[in-house]
């Protein structure tokens, strides 16, 4: 499909005074997302049917993104929504997307979604209240009943659709019959639409200011990339670095994040000068919070190639501070310094070898060799480490730390590249 | 063109008791590179002309390497070789690719040849003897003449021809005139090729073991990638290395030679326990023949990303292990350590800041931030210096060499970071 219709005419109850299609989650339009990734999936045109009030709303909102989008207006916005999607047959001609505008779709969904046929329907919805949702009864891979308060049931509507203009036979039918009052349920219903199963996705619907809060969660809980997610990372980073993400979605942009946790990171580095068991827990949260900025950025669309760069180097450099200051503070011995040295080479050279990695073969180094994941060194394990062996520091356990460092990091560089060579050579 | 005509009947002066096509240069046969490089420009099947004597080695070649080829015979091998080129008429059509056995061609050159049209000409051959060239004299874009002995010409022939199947009505005629026996430069003539200039790229012909010589020595030095080397490498490195390598081309592999340059690297760090003078000296031997190894696998066609890969990391360790181990020896301040630990990373981070770059937007970042190449800093010049300041060593020196380098690399860093941004966001 290279078209998608949105129904965005339904008067309903607004939150804050905007209607639903033009609300923001995590800082965007619900509508600017939909859009958004429908374009990433291959839609280039879109027609949005409103209602003569909203009309001034959705043309700023179409102007100020610069969308390639008309509008329909449905002048009787009070008869079910069925009629609306009548009111854009002139403007769509074989297959086409159709799509609510109340809805929030993560990334995931609506790539598999465009893919399907028909209604597109979800066995395990995590992310809405089932009791209130429209569900539907399946029979030979067609929707044979619809409806909310449907006794058997097989999946739930998604308001996700892949149509073509067909459709508008069953509309026109409708029009007369029912004197252009009708609900796009018994449009569905009455074509026998083909069912896809997307299942278990990021999908939701917003109607009160809870869903929106609903939404929200759902978009900073599927954000979460994690390929390169160590043991800690995954047990405990990210379980309070989602939270905080959820917490400042609206408030917070993903840059401001990568320099609130730069500038954490280099202070938990100073602070070994003055206070090793603080500076090693400064350590650690900055480590926490260093998920956000990804997390915000893909819950956001507002994920950045340059942000990564950015990122990945300020990372190395609190690493190396932290190291290099701690040093500093607590040895004495050159030998020690030795070992010191090489933890800070091998701790850069971690990152350093699986960069390299996608630099060589253009593919992530954990996707293309999921082993890689099992070994451990990665940053999270380095920093709670860190953090546990300063918490009572003496001069014997910061050396015993660096040695493990050393060890740990360099040991973890020689089994990435054996395992890049046994899988690539 | 999706078919190689190959001329490889001529008896002429063998070297060494081979055919001249079988003829190995940078370990590698003169077709071998040729075919391979064709491959690689599209071209799927090969055709080869040969005699009766040569036909067994041609048909062990083509087995050994698995190429999609098939010989022609031709019985009278002393005639003229447009013989040759009418034997194979009924082996090919459309557009094909004529090509002699005996020339060496770089990749450059047959990327370029591949799509032009007619004569490929050269006007600016730097790798032949302009004197025992095939020269030719062109008008309105056409061959006018053609010949060894000619007074006034425009361009050298290269051996490299696109041409379609009307050119077997040359030789159809000039087979019935001439009983079978004419030259190839005939063929040209008669029919007026069209010229096209690929101008100064590596390509030579090989008639003596002089010529071999020399085309051994066009295979490596216009081997040297160059995108990344720094002042050091351009104007003193690079000029050793390669007539390092044109005397190891036909003996030592890659691989051989990145262990090397690694050995003697992490050798010159653990000298610096010992004689700091010569550690340097042999660090900035190791920093030339680091070249070698890329050097050889580009003329020997045996270029791999795993090389690539595994060249990175080694160097990373001997550049750490050779600051670590000089700290060591030298310092006995913590805050000397300080800068020593700062100097490390520095030097890892160059490299890190511009692989990571590579790693975020697919592509080099020297070809897509010219800017890059002026910064210095790079490995070649670190290394250098290194080696000067190590000359009289004294502690004033090395701790002087550490507080540059700490300041020059991570000033680098923070430079490219920021051009990067210029650029990319
Ligand atoms: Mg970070
Ligand atoms: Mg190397």
């Amino acid at each position: 499909p290279g078209t998608a219709v949105i129904l965005a005419a339904g008067l309903g109850t607004r939150i804050g005074g905007r209607p639903k299609g033009l609300l923001k989650v995590a800082g965007r339009e619900i509508l600017y997302r939909t859009m958004v990734l429908l374009q990433k999936n291959g839609i280039k045109r879109f027609v949005i049917v409103t209602n003569e009030r909203y009309a001034p709303l959705y043309r700023e909102f179409i102007e100020r993104h610069g969308f390639n989008a008309e509008l329909v207006i449905n002048p009787e916005p009070e008869k079910g929504n069925g009629h609306s999607l009548h009111l854009a047959r002139n403007r769509v001609s074989g297959r086409f997307v159709l799509v609510m505008s109340d809805h929030v779709y993560g990334e995931a969904f609506i790539e598999r979604a465009v893919k399907g046929d028909g209604l597109i329907a979800d066995r395990k919805p995590g992310w809405i209240n089932v009791e209130e949702a429209t569900k539907v009864k399946i029979r030979d891979g067609r929707v044979e009943r619809i409806g909310k308060g449907l006794r058997e049931w097989d999946a739930v509507d998604t308001g996700f659709f892949v149509l073509d203009e067909g459709i508008f036979e069953v509309t026109a039918r409708l029009e007369e019959e029912r004197d252009g009052d009708y609900p796009l349920s018994e449009v569905v219903e009455r074509a026998g639409l083909r069912v896809t199963f997307v299942d278990g996705l990021g999908w939701t619907d917003v109607d009160t200011p809870e869903e929106l809060k609903r939404a929200r969660k759902m978009l900073v809980f599927t954000a979460v990339k994690g390929t390169g997610d160590g043991f800690i990372s995954r047990h405990i980073n990210r379980k309070i670095s989602t939270r905080v993400s959820y917490l400042l979605a609206e408030k917070v942009t993903p840059n401001q994040m990568t320099a609130l946790t730069f500038t954490l990171g280099i202070l938990s580095a100073f602070l070994t000068l003055v206070n090793l068991p603080l500076a090693g827990i400064l350590y650690q949260l900055s480590s926490i919070l260093d998920g956000v900025d990804g997390e915000l950025a893909r819950a956001q669309l507002r994920t950045s190639r340059f942000g990564g760069y950015i990122d990945s180097l300020l990372d190395r450099y609190v690493d190396g501070a932290f190291l290099a200051l701690m040093a500093y503070t607590t040895l004495r011995e050159p030998l020690w310094y030795l070992v010191a040295l090489l933890a800070l080479l091998g701790s850069v050279m971690v990152s350093y070898s699986t960069e390299r990695f996608r630099a060589a073969y253009g593919e992530d180094a954990y996707r293309a060799i999921p082993a890689l994941r099992k070994l451990p060194g990665k940053r999270d394990e380095r920093i709670f480490l860190t953090m546990l062996f300063l918490l009572h520091p003496s001069g014997a356990s910061v050396k015993a730390l660096l040695l493990l460092l050393a060890l740990l990091t360099n040991l973890r560089v020689i089994l990435t590249a054996w395992l890049v060579g046994r899988k690539k050579s």
